[in-house]
């Protein structure tokens, strides 16, 4: 019975056995074998199990998780049957009278190697291909049990160092309850996966994977950002209760569903979502969101081999548009580069990756993707009520040229005679302080802005706020932001505009009153915050909240702020 | 004949033979050998031919640069000298019968991937310095000419990709006439170094070194950004004359060498210098400056082992603060960490290092580096005009947390009974934007401000100024930058206090009526440009400029901003 503090990233509480997503011990010995044809069979029936595991596994993929996520084990297979790395080894073990081991790893450094060292993103990825098919047979020449998170068939509880969108991409949601993960942040990869699968999530434990073996019961409490380690009855008793509380309290949000978004004085806001992928809007229309404030593009262009194709596209933003039924549907354009890879892209390495070529910076330069994204666009707004927002705008003149393409692409569709919605809003992420700083004079321009947090506060701050050693400068309540985000919405307002909010901090329990009373039009968030938001929101006077706001804006810590948005809270 | 474009880094026209500061071609084929002995002498020849050249250079650096710059070479005296490296050479080639290039790689390869793979930057520094006396011999060997830039001894221009701090350290300033490099821009190393050089400089050429020979003629004109390869006679006579005239306009700028700084309709400003060493003064005073805006203290931390004693320290600070005779002195706290490293503190590598730990975050977290410095500042405040101020502050926790502890270590020495100045005034950098947004907050608790453009910049427009695929954003004349400046001016001013800038900007021809409109009160920046901004200045009327910066806070587009700038000029 033990205990690890950790960060509550996801909310709600979980009990169940934990399944480490950890990386097993393959370590051997070069020995001399006499017997060929012996350790050649021992090869022989590694490479045959293999085979038999990933076709299981390719099929459960296929049926649980989707075909596009089975694609990699097909690639797997591909390699594990092919004679030209399977022949290499064998002549290995009669040339040189090693182990099936130590001649299965040489002959597959060979490839690893000719693979990584080519210039091309493509082909270094075929070797991360090679290394896992070797790896799955060198854990059956071993005897070793290996990780295949795509097979877990029981309820669970991820217990890992990190998630990556890999890994995730592997589980199977209906039986993965909740992760606890060693590092990271509310803001890591991990956290917003876990909001997305409404899972609770504690990440940053520093020690989860060495406290936690395979089997253990665990408590992931989401709430407070615990983690119980084989409980004793009292203490599983005492979370069963929270967790009834949590499912009431659920409950009671749900209720919510069909509500608008008004204070307590009456005033209306937009409580929106934040999405990835056409999956995502069923929790969004299940947690009653207005609209969606993020339709973050980039999931269309990652994990695959090249760029997706116009109609592809086109499927994708239709079939949002028309999922949401006329609301509110903002499509941010590809925000890609920078810590963003795409491996088909080939984009140089950067030294400060969150100062670099992405985003708006990359779509103005390799304008083919861009004008392709457009046309796409375009093409899906007579579907629905659709808004484009260019992301990481930072000076005019970047979305003078933007929007101008914007034209060009609508002309050329008009003149095939293809029909386009004349009502298309088209906005700009404020992430960036310069365009905070200019908020005036571009609300002239835009038709909408969406401010995002997460890299305003850590440009506005200098602070990379994955870098631990700095993460202590991301500070979403710090009057230095509260001021840039007044400057955006007031900005707005003079001009007959609307302004949201789409980074982390609109969902946030602190932000909100702050944010309602410096007169937010739109909150976007992980679809999960929507209904908690709102029962927030309708508790709330705005004019007591513009009077707390103002004076936020005169402190001179984020601490003396927090301090005041908890004594409104309590009286 | 044929022609450059590059960026004008540094001014003034240079005319002389080439120097190509490039890497040899030291390749070699393995080959095998069949008298030993014989090879054995060839290697010992070129051994002993690389100790007479290293105690040759050894001793130039040590008489015409200093003990510190010679130290290295005693180094690699010692590496050649070393019979644990030497003996294996030879055993190679005794026992492998390979030639002593290849044995001379091989048995070398072994000691340096063994430093190489200490985790200790430390020891890492000694891998490199056996590369560097390997490379020495090799070209013995092959008798290939390797570059040895200390041992220049007629005037020569240098051309080379890129200069790092070690290469200009080795330059012996009396033959250096120019610097032309492929890469870089106004504010890399090499072209700070040549304005601190006072030598002309074009960075950013592209092809400097693949179109220019060792020995051609070229020229180097820092004015227009231009040089000129092998020109006619009629090209050289024109540039001999501009020479001339550009030396004129020098004598002429050389009469306001004791001229106060004053506008056409009679408004004071304060031109100070940036300084790196006390052995800066000496341009500072030649070129008039009014004080020292900036004094970097890094250099004192760079080029060594460990850290610099507060002894150390203490002389340095009473050199300058002496050396400038009561004129204002601000010192810099130590800026480390980030890109800045010091082998002897073992920091982190960080994704984005320009959003890193470094500067006060660093002081705040290693304090007992901070105190000693502090100490070392304190004690020599009683010996001129000493202002202190902390770098990369984005809020009022750490200004009022690095204050605490200069106020503790003030108090201790006063209870020690060593005189402290009750003078010093205390600033901060405002190089985040953070901090320019609640300037009006921080100026109630500063003495000054000193706007650091480089990183304001940078991180205003989340753009890394050394990454050439967005350098484009580097945008010092952006109305998003004039407004944060001005926001920082207003602040002080409104508490009594007063605002300077030492980032490039503040010394730049475009900027200087744009500030002085703005009502900055200390320009400070490399000295040699203190006098044609000084000339420039008394021909502005500040009430016209104001007129033109209130113009610029409004306009949308940088272009516009420098068309309103040159247009005020022409008029």
């Amino acid at each position: 019975m033990s205990f690890l503090q950790g960060i509550a990233a996801s909310s709600g509480i979980a009990i169940a056995k934990a399944y480490r997503l950890v990386e097993p011990d393959l370590s051997f010995e070069k020995t001399r074998i006499t017997d060929e044809e012996q350790e050649i069979k021992r090869l022989k029936d590694a490479i045959a199990i293999t085979k038999t595991e990933l076709e299981a596994i390719r099929e459960k993929a296929n049926a649980e998780l989707g075909a596009d996520k089975a694609a990699i084990f097909e690639a797997h297979l591909l390699i594990a049957n092919d004679p030209e790395l399977i022949t290499p080894i064998e002549d290995k073990i009669k040339t040189d009278k090693v182990n099936a081991e130590h001649a299965l790893k040489e002959a597959t450094d060979m490839f690893i190697s000719m693979f990584e060292q080519m210039d091309n993103e493509y082909m270094k990825e075929r070797a991360a291909d090679i290394r896992d098919v070797r790896k799955r047979m060198l854990s059956h020449l071993l005897g070793v049990k290996i990780i295949n998170p795509s097979m877990i068939s029981e309820e669970a509880i991820i217990v890992a160092e990190d998630l990556t969108p890999s890994d995730t991409a592997q589980l199977n949601r209906k039986y993965v309850k909740a992760f606890t993960t060693n590092i990271g942040g509310r803001t890591s990869h991990s956290a917003i996966m876990a909001r997305s699968m409404e899972i609770p999530a504690v990440v940053g434990t520093k020690t989860a994977t060495k406290d936690i073996q395979n089997g253990d019961i665990i408590i992931v409490d989401g709430l407070k950002g615990e983690v119980h380690i084989n409980p004793n009855q009292e203490i599983i008793e005492k979370y069963k209760q929270e967790q009834i509380r949590f499912e009431e309290q659920k409950a009671e949000w749900a209720k919510l569903l069909h509500e608008k978004t008004v204070s307590a004085d009456g005033e209306h806001v937009e409580l929106a979502a934040n999405i990835g992928t056409p999956n995502d809007l069923e929790g969004v229309i299940n947690n009653g969101g207005e609209g969606i404030g993020l339709y973050r593009t980039e999931f269309l262009y990652m994990g695959r081999n090249e760029l997706p194709s116009e109609e592809e596209q086109f499927e994708s933003y239709k079939a949002v548009l028309e999922g949401m039924q006329g609301k509110p549907v903002v499509v941010r354009t590809l925000d890609i580069g920078g810590d963003k890879e795409l491996p088909y892209l080939d984009l140089p390495k950067e030294m400060n990756p969150f100062l670099g070529f992405r985003a708006i910076r990359l779509c103005l330069e390799e304008q083919g993707i861009f004008r392709t994204q457009l046309r796409a666009l375009l093409r899906a707004s007579s579907f629905g009520n659709l808004k484009i927002m260019f992301p990481m705008i930072a000076n005019l003149d970047e979305f003078r040229a933007a929007k101008n393409i914007l034209q060009e692409e609508k002309q050329k569709l008009i003149s095939e005679g293809i029909t386009v919605s004349d009502q298309i809003e088209l906005g700009i992420m404020v992430e960036i302080p310069s365009t905070a700083v200019m908020a005036d004079l571009f609300a002239k321009e835009v038709d909408f802005f969406s401010i995002g947090t997460n890299d305003l506060i850590q440009y506005t701050m200098a602070a990379d706020r994955m870098n631990e050693r700095v993460s202590y400068l991301y500070q979403p309540y710090s009057p230095a932001i509260l001021r840039l985000v007044k400057m955006v919405i007031d900005a707005a307002h003079k001009e007959g505009k609307w302004a949201g909010m789409c980074g982390e901090m609109a969902g946030d329990e602190t932000a909100i009153p702050l944010l309602l009373g410096l007169g937010l039009d739109e909150f976007s968030m992980s679809a999960t915050s929507i209904l908690k938001a709102r029962s927030q929101i309708l508790r709330l006077s705005k004019k007591e909240m513009e009077e707390l706001a103002q004076k936020a804006l005169q402190m001179s810590t984020t601490n003396e702020v927090i301090e005041a948005v908890k004594a409104a809270a309590e009286k």
